[in-house]
């Protein structure tokens, strides 16, 4: 291909939640995780990302949210490209304009949706054909997570032991299930861990091992229940696999606290709720935001509540999400 | 012994704090430990309870805090009595009286001070002579943790294996290290889940064996820390310690979240007070209450800082404290 022409593409990917967790890699280059996790893609809570590969730059360009950014996340996008460039053959350096229509840094994906768009625009802005699977494994070694927003729906995310064979697929296609994700945000602070150094401490907590170890009984209930749409099922397992990383969270060295008061007051009325046989349970990422999940039909009422609540700031809502995609406008 | 004549006896036992926690059973009976803990003795937070064998009495009598008690709490003193009668070779039964000077069931341990105390009483009463050892591990069948509060200052619990060798000695005495215990009362309401049925629930984690099997090593570290008056290896342990019992107790089955917001919140005040400088840490019993420890002369400034978190209804200060002792004026 001819390094002479601008090459551009802008691309769009929602962000994701975790059911079954990602917290700990086997290969933190690679970011290959200790164990396989599973998600649903978050409709509406997406990264929008533009790349230009343009030969008249003379370093690769990042902004985010109309903000130039330099740095260690200029740095880490760089090193993605050139990931890109070695796979294209190509040698220009790139503009990557990037926003969210949601908070960055606090507990909602914001590197899984901005890593997948990022993948998804850099390769078909460097002409580069991926399947769902490389591009997936790509968006990978970007931000682990990413690779869930890649494919559509309900997404699993195959631990495997190598770059060839960690890579995620759905399991099942957005509309296989009417749930919604209520996303409680209680704080917009930018947290003071993030993920990637919060993998880094897993194993120095005891209970890292014993968490991965149950991680595919855990992985497989999971699955089935959202197979079978057996909501009691799904809630138990997510509840558990949500405690058990903050479980390991709190107990490494350093520990970390994500939890903040309103995070604690969101649990207890959600388990109130459950008490009282609503179809409703909580996950919480790497943050203090709450992810509340319930059917369809309980949505809104659920909404409305989580709103009452001392400390909640925002309620987000979102059903399970699209593939990453191609916008058809730029 | 003549059973004609009416022995009484009026004893007193402080609460404790555990510092390596107690959290499950090897014998859930005879109340054996999977792994021995360490704790402080909390002078001022006590018991005070009287045990008058009667002839005059066609059963066990129970009177908290002036109110007449049956059902099981009756059984359970009962039952304990039935040991102690069979040591002391009556058939008396006995009128309880006993009464705390804080609120019980709400994470401080009442049931530690209460056995402690009704176990001296009980033995004195009917005239038999324990020693430490023996009293110590008469407290233990009563409840677990009540044997540490019959020994003085810093105490030990030895796991053990069996009836014989679990129980509690003193590795330091009170005036060895000038600490303070600020209770932060974030709730009084008596908690759905007791400490026994919590313990049954314990295995049902999958971090429970990971827990246990790193409890010697943080014993080990922690009592060196005591020995020493290092306050720095002292806190990390002792978070790190309070942190691995919840997080088994949030992972089991049924999940239990003893943590309300405000007890959040005292955690968040209290890793920021130590990233200052500040010597202070937390630990948490089984219940929302936080228990603030820090060198005696910060104690004052750390309780008034407490006292203005939201959420916080009244905190009491504790320091290190006596043995279970009988008390003169009965």
């Amino acid at each position: 291909m001819s390094d002479r022409s601008q090459r551009t593409a802008t691309c769009t990917a929602n962000s994701n939640i975790a059911f079954i967790k990602y917290w700990g890699d086997r290969d933190p280059c690679l970011r290959i995780p200790v164990n396989s996790s599973l998600s649903m893609n978050l409709e509406g809570l997406t990264t929008r990302t533009r790349v230009t590969f343009d030969p008249k730059l003379a370093g690769d360009q990042l902004t985010l949210e109309d903000q130039p950014v330099t740095g260690e996340a200029l740095a880490r996008v760089s090193a993605f490209l050139d990931r890109v460039r070695q796979m294209a053959g190509i040698s220009l350096f790139a503009e990557v304009r990037s926003s969210n229509n949601f908070p960055m840094g606090a507990g909602i994906a914001s590197s899984a949706s901005a890593f997948a768009a990022l993948s998804l625009a850099a390769a078909h802005a460097a002409g580069i054909a991926l399947g769902e699977k490389d591009l997936s494994r790509l968006a990978r070694t970007g931000s682990g997570s990413a690779c869930r927003s890649v494919p559509a729906g309900f997404v699993e995310w195959q631990a495997g032991e190598s770059d060839e064979d960690s890579f995620a697929f759905s399991i099942a296609p957005p509309d296989h299930w009417d749930i919604v994700d209520n996303v409680v945000i209680v704080s917009q602070a930018h947290k003071t861990i993030g993920s990637t150094e919060g993998h880094a401490l897993a194993l120095t907590s005891p209970l890292q091992t014993a968490r991965v170890a149950d991680a595919p009984r855990r992985l497989a209930l999971c699955r089935r229940a959202i197979c079978e749409r057996d909501f009691e099922a799904f809630a138990d397992m997510v509840e558990l696999d949500s405690n058990l990383m903050h479980a390991v969270i709190m107990t490494s060295t350093p520990p970390i606290l994500y939890w903040q008061p309103p995070t604690l007051a969101v649990i207890h009325a959600v388990q109130a709720w459950r008490r009282q046989g609503w179809p409703v349970c909580y996950t919480i990422d790497a943050g203090p935001n709450v992810h509340v999940i319930s059917l369809s039909a309980h949505a809104d009422r659920v909404a409305q509540e989580l709103s009452g609540i001392s400390g909640v700031s925002k309620v987000l809502t979102a059903r399970p999400g699209r593939a990453a995609r191609v916008d058809e406008d730029y």
